[in-house]
């Protein structure tokens, strides 16, 4: 007789609608004897936040538009299902009583408040809101520590991490080393980048990701932020966070040890996968999704990153480096400048521009309260808005 | 102020004068505040058993050849070091209580009662010895079930499914992959690997290992014989386990789990880190030992093994199918072919053709005690020097 199950997990997922609480919504409705969900939040997309109730029947919903409330308590109050409305709510909604993990999949800045909520409450973390540890990786996983909270990656780079640090919890990290697919735009040179559209960069040959990462790893930039993230979630210097390009995206990171020992977890692309081992931690529940397979793979090959035609990488880099609230001014600024891009106001390479120019002029702090960072990104969200009136008026 | 160190864990060494045996030194050497020698046994050299022996200060020695005692005992008396010969005497020594691991280093059959001992002893294994668990595998890990006692593999691969499996004991294994550096004579046909030389197969391109092992490899016999032996360590039945083709031997093999997740243990070619890792588990102790780079390895290549030029691994994957006492067979057979190889007295491919001869020519035993184990060994290896007369004579 094989051992009981466990009761199920009870889900919190913040941003449902997005590409990661979607595919997160996938992996409950294959092991529903694994997963409840409890709460759902999405920012404006009412159409799929009904469905998705509708489905999984939460006990609660919050949509962050408030315009919106209305509309989504009529579709779902026939249901029983609460509906609240406004960022607030989401911080407060995450703190409920029935919720055991928090799956953080905001898009952006907007992920770092429910986060510290949730965190403060005790619950543990399905991280897959990468600016959160960018943007305040001291205090959150200071925060973390303090309540004896566990946050578990969902970012396949820093899953495949995780995932080579069980049993080795007491075993010091030498190095980790984060693959990078190098996006649609490997090989190519800084004059040939010039002139990419964002039809083209948004093709991103291996994942299937929102437009703000899709964007942001065809700079380069998501691996910088990567970095950034992985150095406050497993404790590192700078000098520990190697990056190298791994085209065929199958090594999907690596750690090595002390003894020289590396360890890496591999798999066909998939978000899928990290998202139910952040889920299910430290159970991997069965798939019967497709495996790799060497005879499809029969090379695996690796090169060091271009930091002359990807400059992003650098600039987060050397971020990272600086800490304090540089992280923050990066990252507000690069989501300036992504969305200027998308919206075809300005060039590919201009974004660097934008991003290396905030970060020059915006005043360093070297140890930020939530308040300083909250500032530094306002600061610089309205200092990128002008200088982008400058890049959009030149070119 | 660091937690305070683990008191130091007593070795024994069986087989220190062998290839396995003084790299494992090497590591002691580095290493003396974790790990003190308690043991040492040696078939034969006595000049570098009385040089190890006088260098790490062993409780006790034991030399297997009964006729070098006399010698052994007369070096190593003034130094107060206990000295006792023959098998029985190693069987006896490794129930000592001082020792806390055994690292049973013999090479081929020899090592199977010294670790069977060791197990009934209570004794936690180093596992070096493939012969043991290929011979008589489901005998010793139903031992070892019983005693409670751990066995650490030393072969790299076997180690790095190990130390992939650290944190994942309560997950299933789907499958795992060995890998094969494929060895010198790796894209030869059959025709080719008719006529090579003893010296050409003993050059092996990433590896420095003894003789007998160095000639498995070059023959894949070797990888065969350690399928078997990942069967039982692990608990997998044979079609869970893969081999496949790496020339490169940085990749050492890696675990495929019910998610599809999979984990890679790497690192540059070195039997330094596999034992270290087997005497120290859990901990990694740090070491200055070369470390892995991506920009020297920027591309690692997999493909199947060519099962039709290199028919000693298909012999052993239909013995691991067949099980019994069919790896008893092969295993037995194969001693014998690589000696007589060695010997310069039949071919390359005549050892594959002594050793199906032997498993056609065998009985069938389907569920072995030790002493048929030890007459199939006996049988084989007796039916394959009559054998060895007529492939001799005929080329």
């Amino acid at each position: 007789m094989p051992a009981a199950s466990p009761r199920p997990k009870h889900l919190a997922i913040l941003g449902s609608t997005g590409s990661i609480g979607t595919q997160a919504l996938e992996v409950v409705r294959e092991q529903p004897e694994h997963f409840r969900v409890e709460l759902l939040t999405a920012g404006r997309n009412v159409a799929l936040l009904v469905e998705q109730a509708r489905e999984f029947r939460p006990n609660t919903v919050v949509i962050a538009d408030k315009a919106l409330h209305a509309e989504v308590r009529d579709a779902l109050f026939p249901l029983g299902i609460k509906v609240f409305a406004g960022p607030e709510a989401i911080e407060q909604a995450v703190r409920m009583e029935g919720i055991d993990l928090v799956l953080t999949a905001l898009v952006g800045y907007a992920g770092l408040r429910p986060t510290l909520a949730a965190i403060d409450a005790g619950k543990p973390i399905a991280l897959a809101n990468k600016e959160t540890l960018v943007v305040a990786g001291e205090l959150v996983t200071g925060k973390a520590r303090e309540k004896g909270v566990d946050i578990y990656p969902v970012d396949s780079e820093h899953s495949a991490i995780f995932q080579c640090l069980a049993g080795e919890w007491d075993n010091p990290i030498e190095k980790i080393t984060l693959t990078a697919s190098g996006g649609p735009f490997r090989g190519r040179t800084r004059a040939e980048l010039a002139s990419v559209t964002k039809e083209q960069a948004l093709r991103h040959p291996n994942w299937s990701m929102g437009a703000k990462v899709t964007i942001d790893s065809a700079s380069l930039m998501n691996k910088g932020l990567e970095a950034i993230e992985a150095k406050w979630l497993f404790g590192l210097r700078p000098d520990q966070v190697e990056i190298v390009v791994h085209p065929q995206s199958i090594v999907h990171s690596l750690v090595q040890f002390r003894d020289g020992s590396l360890k890496a977890q591999m798999g066909l692309p998939s978000m899928k996968g990290p998202i139910q081992y952040a889920l299910a931690y430290p159970r991997r529940l069965p798939t019967t999704w497709p495996r790799f397979d060497f005879s499809r793979f029969p090379s695996l090959t690796f090169e060091a990153p271009d930091l002359e035609a990807f400059p992003n990488l650098r600039l987060a880099l050397d971020a990272m480096e600086r800490g304090g609230n540089a992280p923050c001014v990066l990252n507000a600024a690069n989501e300036v400048a992504v969305q200027a891009f998308l919206e075809g106001r300005i060039g590919f390479l201009d974004m660097s521009e934008l991003i290396a120019g905030q970060l020059a002029g915006t005043s360093f702090i070297p140890s930020p309260t939530l308040d300083d960072l909250q500032n530094s990104d306002r600061e610089t969200r309205a200092a990128a808005q002008r200088a982008l009136k400058n890049i959009a008026w030149r070119s």
